[in-house]
């Protein structure tokens, strides 16, 4: 199966993108002559990476009957100081609430993601390491 | 440098990320039980690699002082089959439109990116090939 994205250029630093019939405005930050009227695009990889196994685990989790009442994937790295300029060390952090949730089911959810279906994190994993932990939020 | 981005699970399949102060709603498609209220997540990790390499070769033709009409950067990929689902084979397509553009200055600016300045590229390199090719638009 094809995908395609486009990027457009607006104007300055500012381009819009469409993907999937959504429109995104990407934007340098200001302090590199950008006006941030959108995310830098280096840390939509991060957005991509969190979606794609928050996606997965909330979906395996509901065919265990496990719906917690609060859900997070908070996704940290670190950026080369050298040109190109990438992210190492890539920590994710899944945080949940819920009334008894069973940390071994939570661990399953997880590890299915990252070894087998996070095509986001296969790559990824490619470039650099990438380490995740679960927390269980009171 | 640290980056840091979150994505809270909304319900359903949707989630908001928080990225650079910006809000991304993403979600998955119709056909597997989402609602499209935002793009797929794995797209995302084009759109960064069309956003940052965009933006060094606009950057890069400023000094040059080119400034083309138009100017889209469009990026392709083909899905595997197999989990965990994998970009392969990546183009990304430069499209510029304007008055007596120089085609080896055009070329200069795309090279530079793709092979110093762009960290999304070499991040995907490691995992996938990466083609480019450069078109002037009438």
């Amino acid at each position: 199966m094809s995908t395609r994205i486009e990027s457009r250029w607006i104007d300055n630093m500012t381009f819009e993108a469409q993907v999937n019939g959504h429109s995104i405005t990407i934007d340098a930050d200001e302090a590199v002559g950008g006006r941030n009227l959108g995310p830098r695009p280096k840390p939509l990889m991060l957005v991509a990476l969190a979606g794609c196994t928050g996606m997965d685990v909330i979906s395996i989790l509901g065919k265990m009957r496990i719906v917690p009442e609060y859900f997070n994937v908070a996704v940290e790295a670190e950026m080369t100081g050298e040109h190109p300029k990438t992210y190492e060390d890539i920590r994710i952090i899944y945080e949940f609430r819920g009334q008894d949730l069973p940390m071994d089911k939570l661990e399953k959810a997880v590890a299915l993601s990252q070894e087998k279906y996070c095509g986001v994190s296969a790559m990824l994993i490619k470039a650099t390491g990438i380490r995740h932990e679960i927390r269980i939020l009171d």
